[in-house]
């Protein structure tokens, strides 16, 4: 079956309209998008359906929309057009997906119309599906950031439900989790006989694909490790690197993982690269470690900070107490990034909103070096997942900034961190599920240690 | 380095544009868009720029455009934005880009809107770019198939100039090719231990991924082949089946391979299954050995019709005269599709055009059954480069189709089409360059026989 509907799935689906009806007293319409070209109209990128609509729908419906109000569902999609079963894949008609995700009613897209009084949306990501969102609604939405009336409210429920993850949805984040541990294993493995940053890529992408999934986002396979998003995979791997991997899978109804780990492309670590990539496991640890219901996502951050300030400070890196360090972004010159973010149907999860999901209501981005990346700034609370991925970066665009190398400089010893020119890049990424009493790794079972580490690539 | 430049490139870029030049006698500007987003803004699919900027411009240049005028070449783009170094590679600075491209002048893309007089364009595919085209120009084109007046003729001289390749070009598609060959390869030999249409999937492609391509459309990876752009790849593999691969690669620069192989998932072609498979490569083999300067590809289609035709009269399936079962388009049955397309900068070269590139001027689709998806419709001349494609199809919506059933009722012998019930889809396809002398097929290494195909699932 294309799609493989359950009374589970089914069930959830009610559930999680019902509890978007306890909070909000007006219609929403959720679009599920379209495909965007390429290269010609027919060459199209691979579907990827709106995230608010998976949730609510659970499959990824082409140009299919659906109404939602008082714990109800419409559903809004045309029937393949006559002559497509030559060229596509039969989709089951209109009422019979209607039955396979709950639905009350389903009518043609052309119904729509009659059905949109005093309805709220979210703009979807796909320009051409944005604009008749817009036209439909007669709204002037400018881009799903900036929501306002009920549009606000609704992104505010949706937000709500959205942060914490009902039994549906962790099944499916284990199953995103498990072929991603998978597909590193096979990266660490392939090491041995590539030449190029594109083979270890190609390894570890074909376990996700062959598990019928597709890739959460962008991999990043990379011995520049320091560049943090960097998609390209030309370089030839030399064995005194150190190759960073940053890969994740998505299931088929969309939910994701997100996994960095870094080996030594040579199967051993050197000893400066060792020493930096334990200060970076202590901060992933001791993070994860303090990770409970109630703390504050940014006090995470702040551990992480002061654990690699304090691992900094023994190797001779940095000079200072580790908590002035922190209070003085002196980390940041090495861990620019955040501690990480939320994870659910999208990577970052709910990022299409901006921060209306990652910060608190009230709160906003810090502008300090350090702490201006921080994507998730709220109280955690059971049956969240984040990641916690703290890092280790030679960035040359920070150490080599003429104001940095004049407020730092009493700060960092620069001749000592000289002999660390091997470690360009170090994170260590997994996906934190919270519980009533503490934490469950979703990822746990692909290794961190040294040890293992090194042993998965020479064997 | 990740845009590799030389002289054979920018000579090559320069020649481009010289004979451009000739052609027209108004500046032509093009864009090569920008990155779509997919479940949020940073989320992205694959940047992959217009066909028609990267023949001029040479390198996947995100977010640029070049004016063309009396072959001479001016570069619009921005630097990247201070603070990017961080999170993306560093792109060459646009000057460094100019030399790399040899073009005369560059700018800023704030620029661009003073050096719009009289130019002509061809849309982009996305829609974002697209709307900055049709305002900054301000004129309505709709799309890239519609052009009138300058961007008309603009539209011609480009098609007149891709329709053949020159040295470069060719370079670029016979690594293409080269890696497509591969990936097939790597297909086959991983059959044997596959559960899943998406293992074989995984194994093709991560050939490509690994040679750092791209995939120059959505793979087809099927046992059910008789649905021709098929995308899915959830099926279970059954020892019976023929599993249908249609894979390309894509080099960095953006140039395509396109090719189709069918093999039985067991090693093991059955009698009913080699039968149909002789017949369709005996098709294959004629229109490729019929290929010359100056003949009409629609008479390589015919050829193909009347020998699919012809092989189905000796198999007993079809009852008649094979040129008259062609005439009364009865090998559409079973061969619903075209011969095959141009190739190059795009899988289906220019298909963003519509027609006007794939049809000789004045001449336009045929409304039968058979002959209405034949995509190219030209004289065939010296380096051209077609694919050639003949299949077997047993597609339900076809032979089921009740008017099917009573128009064909005494040409199908439908009780013998029963027989071969595990022939659900086969196609076999290559990449053939037209000569001054016939052909060269750039993907002539990956075997066709039955033989060579066993031998290499088995393998």
């Amino acid at each position: 079956m294309l799609f493989n509907s359950s009374q589970f799935l089914i069930d959830t689906l009610r559930q999680r309209r019902q509890k978007l009806g306890y909070l909000i007293d007006f219609p929403a319409i959720l679009w599920s998008g379209r495909e965007s070209s390429r290269n010609f109209p027919a060459n199209i990128y691979p579907f990827r359906a709106s995230s608010h609509f998976l949730y609510f729908a659970g499959f990824p419906l082409k140009n299919a929309a659906i109404r939602l109000y008082e714990g109800g569902l419409e559903l809004f999609m045309d029937d393949s057009p006559e002559g497509s079963a030559l060229w596509h894949i039969e989709i089951p008609p209109r009422n019979q997906i209607a039955e396979m995700i709950g639905a009350d009613f389903s009518y043609p897209l052309s119904e729509l119309s009659v059905h949109l009084e005093d309805a709220a949306t979210i703009l979807v990501q796909n320009p051409i599906t944005a604009n008749e969102q817009r036209q439909l609604l007669n709204c002037p939405l400018r881009s799903a950031k900036e929501p306002e009336g009920i549009d606000l409210e609704l992104t505010q429920a949706i937000i709500y439900l959205r942060l914490t993850h009902d039994g549906q949805a962790l099944q499916e984040l284990r199953q995103a989790a498990e072929v991603s541990i998978q597909a590193h294993k096979r990266g660490m493995k392939a090491t041995k006989t590539a030449q190029l940053e594109a083979e270890i890529r190609g390894a570890m992408e074909s376990v996700i694909i062959s598990h019928n999934m597709t890739c959460s986002y962008n991999s990043i396979v990379t011995i520049q490790g320091e560049v943090l998003h960097n998609q390209h995979y030309h370089n030839r791997l030399q064995s005194g690197d150190l190759l960073l991997a940053d890969v994740g899978a998505e299931t088929v109804l969309g939910w994701a993982a997100d996994i960095t780990r870094t080996w030594p492309v040579s199967g051993r670590f050197s000893p400066t690269q060792r020493d930096i990539y334990q200060v970076v496991l202590k901060a992933h640890d001791s993070c994860i470690n303090s990770i409970k219901p109630g703390i504050e996502y940014q006090e995470i951050h702040r551990i992480a900070a002061i654990i690699i300030a304090e691992g900094l400070v023994d190797l001779g890196i940095l000079k200072g107490n580790p908590e002035d360090l922190v209070e003085q972004d002196a980390h940041a010159l090495f861990f620019p990034h955040g501690i990480g973010h939320l994870l659910g149907l999208d990577v970052h999860d709910m990022e299409d909103l901006g921060d209306l999901a990652g910060y608190e209501h009230g709160r906003v981005r810090s502008q300090r070096f350090g702490w201006c990346f921080l994507r998730l700034n709220r109280p955690l609370k059971p049956r969240m997942l984040v990641t916690i991925e703290p890092g280790f970066y030679q960035v040359p665009a920070i150490l080599n900034d003429p104001k940095n190398r004049e407020q730092y400089q009493n700060i960092v010893n620069w001749e000592r961190l000289e002999q660390f020119a091997d470690v360009r890049g170090i994170r260590i990424e997994d996906d934190v599920l919270v519980t009533e009493t503490g934490t469950e790794i979703l990822t746990q079972s692909l290794p961190t240690s040294i040890q293992d580490i090194e042993d998965l690539v020479k064997n």
